[in-house]
């Protein structure tokens, strides 16, 4: 059976690592900031072109900054099969996140080229722009343009804290390509396959070599504006506070509780990652406060329940602190099912090559859940050390466990650009 | 009974209110942002100077740069009275907070000068450096350097979020002077007064037009640096998180439950001002967050109840939420009493002024209770509209209520330097 080369691989990801590496001072680890359309995404970006070029591949860039390498098959205008992920992170992040994707797909043209293989269809190994959604808000955003769900105009409108737009950053960095965004549309892949570290526990914890991904569960962001009233600390008593901080803590700590209720199903994920409360002094109330929320359920009945649930629960904490709180939505996306025929074959690659693997659904957004509007898609997963941490510059997979998951993407590749 | 020029003072505040001023978008208010050692607070700063040199003042900048105008008296070498206060503001502020006590001193001066009045001792008017605490972290900054409570050399070198020092910063505003900044206590005033707005609801509330200040309430501020784990929103389990940002939430709503119970006391206040997530993004689950405590309690006994509480409800949280929590005290000020002797004179020259008046404590702190240390010391509050809000553009007193407390003051000032 064919096979990839595991340590040219884990040195590929090594090298795409050192852009954008910064030293974390509190656990002295090295971690990787590549937030999308800086100055350090852009060159990891100009990296990545360079090897596929190298690979003597095909190199389009589009009007949102995807990029497409592709490798001629036989019958050539035949739809390709798509290999795809991202290189952007968020901003602590570790090395493995996205760019295993992209430089697997990579590695597996390199073993093709070695074993002289030309398969009947093109392939093509795609990465999409800012995948995390980190700095503009919206994430997936390149292969949400890509396969229709945003337009174009939309997304470039975004602006970042600074005032920046994806237009202008995408310009400034190189990457506002000639290529119309809808070309995956007009020709949609024959299939799309993503591999990705797990970013959670459960194989890890499990001893499982390869996840399944039977598919991606409904994520849903809220951004929160709280107005209250901004007052003096020491002289303000409580009868006439209007604490927006304290309304945040309100609704964080309701999130907690929802979590640990049985009502939105076993597999609830609830998060405020940003609070900014204004003026943000030690001794001011704070008058008004930026939050967001992050909702997960592998159920949309679940999911909707929470959101109505946490909508409902608003007014309440309105009432008892005398804010105002408004929200709107900033992402949201329904559960997205993956092919089960390809999943089958991922099963029947891994059982070929004597991995363990089970069926898992993915927690984290992911581009497969939007090329899935187009054509038949899978992820494979590999899971990741210390519990699987991710977003975290301790995130780490061994060289092991990625070869693993690239070699299981080559097996399955073969398969289906022969069909 | 000789009386200030209501309108000169006012307009005087207003002018003063001009630099740095700013439109806050969400209440079409003109708020004032005067931060200390600002460009802006420059600026206020050398208008202030101006003000004190045209009325023939003998202006001294120490090395802290606190500013003393000084008006000769009969007998010169006796120790002077002193009128002081602030022109620093919070960075959401209105035209009030300070700034009446300065200009209110010299509308005394001025007043004085008009009526060919050379009292006994000589007047000084000053004004502190940085009483707000808000950009550098430490209140009372200059007042607490020029009275010995606060090392001139740990003061130059507290520095802002930019990493920008006292000293630096006192130089690049033209305000590092040569005068010692220990002149106060090598010659100690005859008395200190100064004029505040109340910054609180109860003058107004109940009708008086002067507060007869019986001294300042306890402070206590705490840095808390709350360390989780950062990770994934989508994926992470409760089980695996260690959410720095939830931890927060449950000190700030155990703050909310300490100020509801009767164990510190009917004036207990407790306010998070600032909670800064790392790193901050809609999908990571915060793995440190920095946060501020402001405690406040006019009895020192209720106070030191309740700073003992709150640090043994850390290890709590610590457990609960499986993070670690360091805390280290930013300020931290006893009640201080004022003079009675100096309260009655206020007491009596509002009355004689037919101006309603009642015995209040402080709930901010003020450049008042380090000078306390010094030399017999008192405050005159005036009512503020609005539930007398601070910190806020709409801080309003009326001319009347300004008046008012300048007035009392200038028979006070009268009296006492004359002795």
């Amino acid at each position: 059976m064919l096979k990839i080369d595991a340590a040219r691989l884990c040195e590929s990801i090594e090298t795409l690592g050192r852009i954008g590496a910064y030293l974390d001072e509190h656990t002295s680890l090295t971690g990787v900031n590549r937030l999308a359309l800086t100055d350090a995404d852009g060159e990891g970006r100009r990296h990545v072109v360079g090897l596929m070029r190298e690979l003597g591949l095909e190199v389009t860039v589009d009007r949102i900054g995807n990029v497409y390498a592709r490798r001629a098959g036989r019958e050539d205008a035949l739809p390709p099969v798509v290999i795809g992920s991202h290189v952007d992170s968020v901003p602590t992040a570790g090395r493995f996140d996205g760019c295993l994707g992209v430089l697997g797909g990579l590695e597996i043209v390199r073993t093709l080229d070695e074993a002289r293989i030309r398969t009947r269809r093109p392939i093509v190994v795609a990465f999409f722009t800012d995948e995390e959604g980190s700095r503009f808000g919206t994430d997936m955003l390149g292969s949400a343009v890509a396969t229709g769900r945003l337009a174009l105009e939309r997304a470039y409108a975004l602006r970042d804290r600074q005032g920046l737009s994806v237009r202008d950053e995408l310009e400034r960095i190189g990457f506002l390509g000639p290529a119309p965004v809808d070309a995956q549309q007009r020709m949609p892949p024959h299939a799309y396959l993503e591999c990705h570290i797990e970013q959670g526990p459960i194989l890890r914890a499990r001893e499982q070599d390869i996840g399944v991904v039977t598919g991606v569960q409904a994520i849903s962001w809220q951004a929160l504006t709280i107005t209250g009233k901004s007052a003096h600390a020491g002289t303000t008593p409580m009868s006439l506070r209007a604490d927006a901080g304290v309304a945040a803590a309100k609704i964080n700590l309701r999130l907690r509780e929802m979590i640990a209720s049985a009502r939105y199903g076993d597999e609830m994920r609830a998060t405020m990652g940003t609070i900014v409360p204004h003026p943000g002094m030690v001794n001011i109330v704070p008058g008004r406060v930026l939050a967001t929320v992050d909702l997960r359920n592998p159920s949309e009945e679940d999911m909707r329940r929470a959101e109505a649930d946490l909508i409902s629960y608003y007014p309440q904490v309105e009432r008892e602190e005398k804010v105002r709180i408004e929200w709107r939505q900033t992402a949201r996306t329904e559960p997205v099912p993956f092919d089960p025929k390809i999943q089958d074959r991922i099963a029947e690659a891994a059982e070929a090559l004597g991995l363990s693997h089970e069926r898992i659904i993915s927690g984290a957004g992911h581009d497969a859940q939007e090329l899935a509007r187009l054509c038949p898609t899978a992820m494979v997963f590999v899971p990741g050390e210390y519990d699987g941490i991710s977003h975290n510059p301790r995130e780490h997979s061994t060289p092991e466990q990625c070869a693993a998951g690239v070699n299981v993407m080559l097996q399955v590749v073969l398969q289906l650009a022969d069909e």
